[in-house]
C-alpha cells in the first residue's frame, strides 16, 4: 500500500491511498457495508456515488455467511462484486459492543452470537486470520475499545492488552498474509481479463492487480459458468485511479495492510504512549480508536488533538466511527484522512436527512405538500428527482424505496462534503461546511 | 388514446397504445407500484429495465397519502416522478378483498381502512372522481369483482350490478375529465420544457403532452425551487415513443381513457351477456375482471377463451391479476394486450426466482457456495453481477439489498418474457418460453 500526500493547508491534507484494488483520495468517508452490502444500496450506485472505499464487519461476516464461505469464494470483493477497495475492522469493536455477552482474556475475547447465543472466540490471531480470509485491502489490529468512562488504571490495563494484542495481530499477519484469497505475490501485470494469466508477469504500462489475476483464473474453472462477467466487476476501475504510477509503485507488491490502532482512553499521556509504542511496533497507517463511545464532543476532540501529534505526519491516520457532515470536516481539519461512521446510513433509514439547510426529519407531516427537492443544492439522483412531499409519502407508508432513496442522498452528502473539504485543502483554504449558512448553525 | 395493432400470429398481436404519457408496446406485463413505489425499485431503474407503463392502485393511494395531496402535487406521475404511462385500478378489487370489512349497497361500497379501521365509502363516481384526480393515462370503471365459486343468480346478480356502475362510472368520467390535473383540453404541442408555454399551440413536428405543459407552467410558480430538474423528468422519453406520429394523432385530444371490465364469473354465457352489453356502453378498452379469484387455471384459460371473441379485436384487451410467466405467455397467445400482478414483485420479496431454467427458491442452503449467476441467460444487472452465494447471503441475512436485487430480476425476467412474446408474434410465431427446455417443464 502506497500512501502519497498531495497537498496540505494547515493541518490537513489531501492524499492518495494506493490499494490493491484502486486508488483512494483521502480525507476520505467510507461508508460501512456491514454484511457485504451497504444497506439497501447495490454496488453499481456505490460506484456512480464515487465510493472508492467501503467498511466491512468482520464480526458480522464471522457470522454471516461465516468467513470460511466467503474465502472459498475468493475473497470480500468477489463474494460481493465489489472491484473497489475494502477495509474491514477486527470484530473487536462489536465484540466489546456486546457487553453483557463476552468475557476477555489475556488470549482474546469469548462471546455469544446476538443472532443465536452460541459461543464463541476471537483474539489477535484468529481476528487476522479471519481478515486474511476476506482479503480486505486495509485490516485492522485485534483491539480492545476501552470503554467509556475509565479511570487511569482501567485506562492503562485496556491500553497495554491492546499494544500486546497488536503485536500478537502483525506476527500472525507477517506470518499469513500470503494466504489472503486473490493473493499472487507477484509482481502487478498488464493483464486484462481476457488475456491468459500466465502471461501474468508481462509488467507493461496499464496495471491491474493481483484480485483480477484470481478472478480470470477462477473464470476458467468449470464450475464458473459460462459468460458470467464477474471477471470484469472485479478489475479495478482503470479511470483515474491508474493513472500516474511510477516505476516504484509497479515494483511493490501487493497485498493487505495492516493497521495498528491507538487506544488509551481519555487520558492524552495514555494517549501519547499508546501511540509512540504503537508507532514502535511498526505499521503502514494508525488507527485513532475508543472515541466517539459516549464522551462529549469536546473530548473527542481534545483527544484526537492530543493523539494525532504523535502518528507519523507520513502514515494515514484513521479515526474510527465518526461523525456528523460537521464533525467530519472538523477532524479533517486536524489532519484525518480516513472516518467511518454508520450515521448516514442509519439516520437514513431513520428519515433523518442531511442536506446544506440542516437537517430533515423528512417523517414530517409538514412535508407532505412540499413539492421541493429534499436539498436545493445537492446533485444526487434523489434530489434531481424527486420531491419532499413523495420522500415523506414513502417513509410514513414504510416503503422500503424510502431507504434506498434516503440512503443515497445521505451518503452522496457525506460523499459531497468529503470531496469539498480536499478541494479546499487542495486550493490551500481550511475545510469548510458545504453552505456559507452552515458554519454559523449549532451541530 | 390510440390503438394500433402492428401484427398478428394466431389470436396473439403485437400492438402500439399511445398514451398522453408515451407509447407502450402490447403485449405488456404492468409492474404493480401500489403505492406509487414499485417496491425497493427506483424510477430510473425502471425505466432502464424498459417499463412503459405501470400500475397504482387507488385504494391504497386514497389511505395513504390520499388523493387530495397528489391532485394538488400535479396528479400521480409528477408526485412519484414518473413520465411514462400509469394505469389506475378504481379501488374495487381491494375493497373485495377485504372481505370482512365492506358493506355492497346499489350506491357503492363502505368499507373500513386496513391501516386504522376508519370507515369510507366508495362508488362508482367516488373512484372515478379518484381516478381523474390521480391522473393515471388509463383508468378503470368501477366493478364488483364476482367472488369463486360463484352459483348462476350470485353471478348473474353481480354481473347486473357491475354493468351499472359501469354506466355510472362513464358518465361520470364524461363530465369530469377535462379536471385531470395535467390536462389542459388542448392540442399536443411542440413545447419543450424551456420554451414559453403561452407558445403552447404551435403545433410543430415534435409532441410533448399535456402532463408537460402542466409541469412547465408550474416549475415557473414561486414553489417549485430553482433548477429543480422535475420539469425534465415528467417529459415523455423523447426516443422510439414520438416517432412516427401522423397527423390525425397529432389532432387527437390527449386526455384519461376509461376501460369497461367483463365480469359474470366462470359461466360462458355470463360472460358472452357481459361482454357484449359492456361493449354496448363502449369504452375505448375492455378488461377481464373476476379471474385469478382462486379458480384452477384451466378454468382461468377457459373463462378467457370464453370472453375474448366477445370483445371487439381493434381494441385493447387487459387481463387483470395475472400471471406467472407461463401464464403471461399462454394468455398473449389468446389475444390478451395487457396484463398485471404482484407475483414477480411479491414472490422476489420471498426470495421466490423465476429464472430460464426454473424457479429458485434462493434462500436454500444449496446456494450458499454457489458463485454462478442467478440466470445465465439473463442479460439483467443482477445477473450480470453478482453470485447465487451473495443473493443468498443477502436474504438469508435479511438484508434490504436482497428485496430490491431480488425484484430487479424477476422484473427483468417477465419484461423480457414479454419483449420476446412481441417478437415471435412479430415473426408470426407462436410466442414460446425463453429455453426450450422450459416447453417440457410442469408449471
Amino acid at each position: 500500500m502506497q500512501f502519497q500526500i498531495e497537498a496540505t493547508s494547515g493541518c490537513a491534507r489531501t492524499g492518495r491511498l494506493a490499494t490493491p484494488h484502486g486508488v483512494v483520495e483521502t480525507p476520505v468517508f467510507m461508508p460501512v457495508g456491514t454484511l457485504a452490502s451497504v444497506k439497501g444500496i447495490s454496488q453499481d450506485i456505490l460506484e456512480e456515488l464515487g465510493v472508492e472505499i467501503l467498511l466491512g464487519n468482520t464480526y458480522h461476516l464471522y457470522l454471516r455467511p461465516g468467513i470460511e464461505q466467503i474465502r472459498k469464494l475468493g475473497g470480500l470483493h468477489r463474494f460481493m462484486a465489489w472491484p473497489r477497495a475494502i477495509l474491514t475492522d477486527s470484530g473487536g469493536f462489536q465484540v466489546f459492543s456486546l457487553n453483557d455477552l463476552r468475557k476477555v482474556t489475556e488470549q482474546g475475547v469469548t462471546f455469544r452470537s446476538h443472532l443465536d447465543g452460541s459461543s464463541h472466540f476471537l483474539g489477535p490471531e484468529s481476528a487476522m486470520e479471519a481478515q486474511i480470509a476476506l482479503g480486505a485491502d486495509i485490516i485492522m489490529a485485534f483491539d480492545e475499545c476501552t470503554e467509556y468512562p475509565a479511570d487511569e488504571e482501567r485506562g492503562r490495563k485496556s491500553m497495554e492488552l491492546t499494544l500486546r494484542w497488536a503485536e500478537r495481530s502483525k506476527k500472525y499477519f507477517e506470518g499469513h498474509r500470503h494466504e489472503v484469497p486473490w493473493g499472487s505475490g507477484r509482481r502487478p501485470s498488464a493483464l486484462s481479463p481476457q488475456e491468459n494469466p500466465s502471461n501474468a508477469c508481462l509488467g507493461t504500462a496499464s496495471l491491474s492487480c493481483p484480485a483480477q489475476l484470481a478472478v480470470t483464473q477462477d473464470s476458467r474453472s468449470p464450475s464458473a459458468g459460462s459468460g458470467h462477467a464477474l471477471d470484469s466487476t472485479v478489475r479495478p476501475d482503470n479511470g483515474p485511479h491508474d493513472s500516474g504510477r511510477d516505476e516504484n509503485a509497479e515494483r511493490e507488491e501487493w497485498s493487505q495492510s495492516l493497521f495498528g490502532i491507538v487506544q488509551g482512553g481519555m487520558d492524552p499521556d495514555l494517549r501519547k504512549e499508546s501511540a509512540e509504542r504503537t508507532v514502535e511496533i511498526g505499521f503502514p497507517g494508525y488507527a485513532i480508536g475508543g472515541l466517539s463511545v459516549g464522551e462529549p464532543r469536546r473530548l473527542t476532540r481534545e483527544t484526537v488533538e492530543a493523539t494525532i501529534q504523535h502518528l507519523p505526519a507520513d502514515k494515514p491516520r484513521y479515526l474510527m466511527g465518526v461523525g456528523t457532515p460537521e464533525e467530519i470536516i472538523e477532524y479533517a481539519n486536524l489532519g484525518i484522512d480516513m472516518m467511518d461512521c454508520v450515521l448516514p446510513t442509519r439516520a437514513a433509514r431513520h428519515g433523518l436527512l442531511f442536506t446544506s439547510e440542516g437537517k430533515v426529519s423528512i417523517k414530517q407531516a409538514r412535508y407532505g405538500g412540499d413539492e421541493s427537492p429534499l436539498d436545493p443544492i445537492c446533485g444526487c439522483r434523489v434530489c434531481q428527482r424527486y420531491s419532499r412531499a413523495y420522500l415523506r409519502h414513502l417513509y410514513a407508508s414504510n416503503e422500503v424505496l424510502a431507504q434506498v432513496l434516503n440512503t443515497v442522498h445521505n451518503l452522496s452528502f457525506y460523499l459531497d462534503t468529503m470531496r469539498a473539504v480536499r478541494h479546499s485543502i487542495a486550493l490551500g483554504k481550511k475545510a469548510c461546511f458545504l453552505s456559507g449558512e452552515q458554519s454559523q448553525r449549532k451541530p
